[in-house]
């Protein structure tokens, strides 16, 4: 169960109106690492866990939060946009370059359909999606999952804070940025514990015995490009994350196997199978088979 | 440049047509975490690249392997259709349960619209979409995604690997799976060794100068659900990853401050504002507007 | 804010495990009117509301209900999934018909994706996108959107009753319809509260002068197909719901205007532009233009 | 079978070139609530109606005149796109700050996709998608759709008629305005209608049993925030719109039931299931599964 | 302006219900290639088109005949529905495997969202949308694309021919097939057509001066695989179609030009730049700029 | 198997930043008819062709270079946005009215999500999806696509060089129209080959029996607006390309069918079907139904 409390986690209050912000800052509320994204991703990743305890109750711990910053950056973008031009004014109708400048970088959508309003979409008015969450239910895999989004978001974040100068607006983002590093830090150091515990390891699922795939190939390194810097790294020679191998470097692919001849499937899917005589044979068979139906 | 060569990496051979199963092999070709996922997500990383050497070329030495793999899924995908009942058969029309209860399980599309051949989407028939792709020109962030990306790709592997017992098909997974280990090692490696040489650390993005965050809550676990068991974990007291802080468990969110005011944008976009003598004024504004125009 | 608490609002308990309705179910969890789409919408319209009060708190009240919704709905696909066959049995591969032809129900990603887990997505596997959320600041449309989400809502659940025969699962279902009975209630006495406050009238938006549109038209019914049928209804003759005028049936549409003559942009669009002539005046304007840059 | 007639409903005719507002325009046009939705819905309930007569020509009578809106729509955006510019100017390359200005509130699709034509996208770009259609086959749930659908349209044509004050357009639009005055109108008469013949009545669908929903709820509004303005609404007392009840004021949600213990399917699916020991088994289990095999 | 009358062109009548050829069906109405995409494509040709006379008339002719296809696909699927197994049944819910394998391969969207009626959706429950949609303002280019969709939708009818043996589905069929045939000849005639008056030529667009492209590489066939074969078509060597050169075959790619050097944006971007001195050194500009604002 | 080279098949060097154009190059890139589509439709069509030889490997020989122009337009992209203002500057947050019109017209998500790098997305930010791609297993109908595909992107190029006028871009540019130019001719030439070859036909599918189509329609022009122009082409008399007809011209569509009556699907999907009898027999069945149970 969720419940609501009409109070905010951090002060937002901007110090002046800013349409063109009002759009960028939508990417961090509705983009591919916004805060929908993770607020879904550790819901559907706690509703789909497999065990009691710890693990489980950080998801809920977090995503409940998530929530809150969406509400947060909805209540900022409202408020960015009270008073800004957005294509609406007195009189003239905007034909100075300078406000027709800020309108061209505002998003259309949040003057014609929310009417000064937030959206739950990106900084491009994409809707969000949820081809962004992920949820597998192999929780090293989603804790990696989790760590990257808080890094993406962070980044992000670190990016519009560059983009403005408005006290209120970074006094969030600075709220913002300090719960993300959390939130990486949280999810690193989660997935270190599931491999201490002996939970789970690498490689991702470990309870797929190892001895089911071509353990030949499991830490070579192919080369398809023609650089050769890659030898140089960690990745090239010596032991490997998961304890169970050393990286060896192959400078060119082997030879491959030829492909097998291409398929040649029932006459009447009408595909093109390369000359008079087959196409002639295809249309007798559909031909013979319409008349015997 | 890319170069094509009529070869495969490895054998892709079923042994036996099954329509149901090149359903659920879409998944790892065109899904969230198919191989044209990360072949796209390899490549934009290595165009976006801001630096020469090792690690740009570790992107483009494994973006083009991927390619390939999609190569060998869309043929493996194309044997598995070529004898199989795809609703098309001699004079009965699949009345037969059994027939019937095997083209349930098919992709219609696979029939209909590429003529029993491969197609760039899911198990559900969802085209790719970029939305799935990460590339934000962070390495330690885009390294980590990468990871992610091959622990689920594993994940999956793995269960479609339980679904058949084709020795053909299972051949080429437990080659995808032995490249899945080694891929997800050889980002973390990656990752650590951009650590380790100083060129990014924690919390990404390490050039954004820290005090600018609120601190105070950088290391915070704060648990917004009822649960206890999170504080157990190693995110919520002792060092955190990231070597500048201390995690730290609060067992209940601190009161929040009180939100803004609702937002009052001009009366023009009409919005509900709330009495009728506001709605008097709002259509007295938007008529005289109207007038003076 | 929001916060989580380990409860859930009623009883989530299936029966047996049932792959193919965990498919079904998915609709109203992840659908175009599924919970997702509820507790969105309610959210992004209470942090869009211009005023306080009873309204907002309406929107505030019932969104974080919607959201102890999703989580019921997830926590029930997830138990019917949990023993169902899903593609993944010990030894055999599933070749019983019986089987085969349950599996040929359930949706794939169920099982490779998220293992046996919930997902943000539709009966189809569609993932849920926020274009499905309305949120115009407007809020007898917007009550009239969630009206209608309620209806279409009950409509799915009540369909989806009569689907299964397990008792557990009923007995949610039971609970989501009397739910949406309170909430098409609900939203029905907010909308006309709003009118007998005079906050908002028909037609929406009421803050617009009547004047400026063009009143000839605005309570005619003018027939464009060639059924007189219509003529009989309420919408033909009589008052007008919003008070302001007289319902009048044309049984055809008036002569229409000619249209425009068609548009002929730059050349330099290279649009098909009708004669040999015009054709040689598009490459001599292309070429010199390109030449005087 | 539908005919085309080459004349417009009314005139459309801009007094001068805005690229701007073409753009802005798109959004009534191939947007969530533009005229392609009420077309192509309009056009899907009366496919799917279940009856003949008024209620099934209403929709028939509508939908053909909204296909003519788009075609309004369409006429006009590539009118007011005619003369603008759009990136391609004669000799310099628009580095007028004036003309930049303009182009930077262009979508530059109109450019460079349809060389000056509307396309069937909304103001940001985002194309069209059936996911705005609403077609159940209950009719007194998809009149409210389209009542909101009509709403939500004439907010939209409202706020862009104050952003422009270009005669023509204005033209245009007030005629649009009308028209959605009376679809408003009309749909609300034909819910309205649809209850007074007893063909459908609240709750929808009101042929669903009501002594199969848990009657205890379905009147209570559950408060799941912390306001407690919406107990004074006419929804938190007094007899229900359905007329078979009485509203009751819950100030806060009633304990919940425990949720049920985590699920845990076949190990097969390699979810992470909590302790070594666990894992050994899942390791054991599949290896052994894939031995028998 | 679009009319409608309550005739359909052809004949609507299945002998006997299918749920699982419903769902195939949709492909045709509402997939890429399905009538929904050429209405709609044919629809915004013609109104962006750029000249009157008999090509936009051939647009505007066909268009409305397409809109009337649609109607008769949705007309046809709510029949084939109308009484077959959904998952809806009387007492017992479906255990019988005949009934499930039948269920297996329905639509599920088709019962629980729109109850027993068509959608715009493919066969896989994709909602149809936009970006089908080809409508660029050059004819040629165009009516290439009309011709192809016609080719597309053709392949599709004539595999669905052999998916069912009703009689009343296949006369449909029969006249669909035959009604694009009609217009796959029309299309390749107007193409024909505008290259034979001069109005518009290859390569596509022929208003744009071919002296301004690299005419150095305008007919080699650059072969960038290993098989050689391609070396025999005509299309490496002879005289080209577009009149103005000679096909020459190139086994192999020549050298190409070393990439540029990696970008290297603004430090406050935070990519990954790769030595510890550059990270320091964007640490320090970024806090300069910060401190400076 | 695909090899990656670290050159470029032709030198991408801008002379100067310009973010602006950067957003418009996106089009071509990962737009509709952008570089990815034919690199992805090309390998698709290949993996499902049905014949070993020339076809084959002129599909195998052109993918693997469009995918090589993915790269060189991701380069040019990154470099366009190198030194641009992307809402990132010194000091001053960009008030000023010139560079916040070049701002205005830029993509925030190039500066936001991937740090002024290219992503794989079009001009206006949607993510490049599969919907785009053709590859039915027919060749003639495919390669029709391709030539579509080749047209459509050069009118794109062709707009977007008339937009800019950096040389160093330009240089680009001409190197792509030119190669367009070729592909255009090529896969005319492959069209036509297949047809000389008697490998594939008009009307495509040629292998389906024409006598199973409803001939008498299969030729004729029927009209369904009302300009009468259409009759002046040659798609209205005389021999059709195909070869096999003799075009006719229909000025009015004969009269249609009666539509059949309206479906009347079991009473649990609670449509809405007319009249109080009908809806009290419908809870009646409903609770009969129910209780049976």
């Amino acid at each position: 169960m969720f419940f609501h409390r009409q109070e905010l986690q951090h002060t937002v209050k901007p110090e002046r109106p800013d349409a063109v912000y009002a759009r960028k800052l939508q990417e961090v509320l509705g983009g591919q690492y916004g805060e929908i994204t993770v607020a879904m991703q550790y819901g559907f990743q706690s509703w789909n866990a497999h065990m009691p305890g710890k693990y489980r109750d950080l998801l809920y711990g977090i995503g409940a939060e998530e929530m809150g910053h969406v509400e947060m950056l909805a209540t900022m973008i409202a408020q960015l946009l009270e008073d800004a031009p957005l294509g609406v004014t007195e009189g003239a109708m905007q034909n100075d370059p300078t406000v027709a400048a800020i309108i061209g970088g505002t998003d259309p959508q949040q003057a014609i359909v929310s009417g000064a309003g937030a959206r739950p979409v990106d900084s491009n008015g994409n809707p969000w999606n949820a081809g962004y969450v992920t949820a597998s239910g192999n929780m090293l895999a989603d804790f990696t999952a989790n760590a990257n989004a808080e890094m993406q978001g962070r980044v992000q974040v670190a990016r519009l804070y560059h983009m403005t100068d408005d006290p209120g607006v970074r006094d969030l983002l600075s709220f913002l940025l300090a719960r993300d590093t959390m939130h990486q830090n949280q999810w690193i150091a989660a997935a270190q514990e599931l491999r201490e515990e002996g939970v789970e390891d690498l490689p991702v699922p470990s309870t797929f015995p190892l001895g089911k795939e071509e353990r030949a190939v499991s830490y070579q390194y192919i080369n398809f490009s023609d650089g050769q810097a890659a030898a140089e790294g960690s990745w090239a020679s010596g032991p490997t994350p998961d304890g169970k191998g050393e990286f060896e470097y192959v400078a060119e692919p082997p030879a491959g196997v030829p492909a097998p001849p291409p398929t040649n499937p029932d006459v009447r899917f009408h595909g093109t199978t390369g000359n008079p005589e087959a196409v002639e044979k295809a249309l007798g068979v559909a031909q013979d088979a319409l008349k015997k139906e």
